[in-house]
């Protein structure tokens, strides 16, 4: 993982520890209370050990925020390659996708969360600088899948096309959100005829829509 | 207008005037400066008025930015009566949906401000309340549409189509945002044909999507 902004290297495996758990703590905040208890202290007290030992790792909650981010991120990375890329590769696109989705949805990573942070970056110069490396290689990874499945992708507008998907998963979020349980078999359904209608268009091979 | 929250009602043209010429500034304001500086201050400089006359309408600026929103959405309800109800309802929908959304891209309402709004609504419980009667408002409006228009649509199922269609907008939105020209062109052509997709799945009469 590359982090710039982490002052220790933590390459015993009681620091690596430390920060995992410093990291789960900072997740568990920002998703019961909010950016507004995002603070050191608030941390600190959530996962069970001194202040001090943050500090050790970041000089600030700006840093702390960062290497969250760009954890989360990381983490996601593993998800595509593992799933999407690599043996899967080869695979057809409508067996591996369903099974990446439901990766990213195992670890949490497709939440309220993860909307509140894409604010905090489109806020945030220094926080989206620094989380730009990270987003370009999911982008990348994306491409790379598009290239295997799509036939009707031009390759100049292979990256548009990538964001566009990518943003999509994020209005999906959205509209979950705060959904009752009605609303989120219709939305469910609704997501994945839309995220089919694209693929198909893309020209990846893709079941028609059904309707029961 | 039903605008608990507006202290004078503007029944004399120069009253009225002076609403509009607080609305106009204000949207200047957000648009420009974003939220930080969205204050009773700046929009009467901006407006060229004094402080007093906005006091006259809106006790404080929660009640200003509520009054400013709900303007907001008034019209974009007005520019949905006008393009797909009334006398549109009856012409098929691929010829009016395209004039509605020039209309509101025309009038401004499909603009990163509008973005910026909703997250607010999303932070500000205040906000959200003063405000639900004419999302409501909107909600069924597209839901009479699709009555109209839709033949796969199941009634039970009717709202939560009309919630994800103006989420698809958003998100159509956000992602435009910070986009170059070239990108600009592959998202207009992506969003067209995802909305297109999910017309045909609700039994809209829509030509296929054609790549060129």
């Amino acid at each position: 993982m590359t982090n710039t902004l982490l002052k220790k290297i933590p390459s015993q495996k009681r620091s690596q520890k430390t920060l995992e758990r410093i990291f789960q703590a900072a997740q568990t905040v920002l998703a019961d209370q909010g950016f507004k208890a995002f603070t050191i202290r608030n941390i600190a007290s959530q996962a069970n050990i001194g202040a001090a030992s943050i500090y050790d790792y970041f000089p600030n909650k700006q840093a702390l925020l960062i290497g969250f981010c760009q954890e989360r991120l990381q983490r996601k990375l593993e998800i595509f390659h593992t799933h999407l890329l690599g043996d899967n590769l080869s695979r057809p696109a409508n067996e591996t996708l369903p099974e990446y989705y439901q990766a990213l949805r195992q670890s949490g990573l497709m939440s309220k969360l993860d909307l509140e942070l894409r604010h905090a970056r489109n806020q945030d110069p220094a926080l989206k600088a620094a989380i730009t490396e990270f987003e370009n290689n999911l982008l990348e990874c994306l491409c790379t899948f598009l290239r295997h499945h799509a036939t009707h992708i031009p390759e100049g507008e292979m990256k548009a096309w990538a964001k566009y998907m990518l943003n999509l998963d994020y209005a999906a979020m959205q509209i979950k959100h705060g959904a009752n349980e009605h609303e989120m078999q219709v939305y469910s359904k609704l997501q994945m005829e839309t995220s089919l209608a694209i693929l198909r268009l893309a020209g990846i091979d893709i079941a028609p829509p059904v309707l029961e």
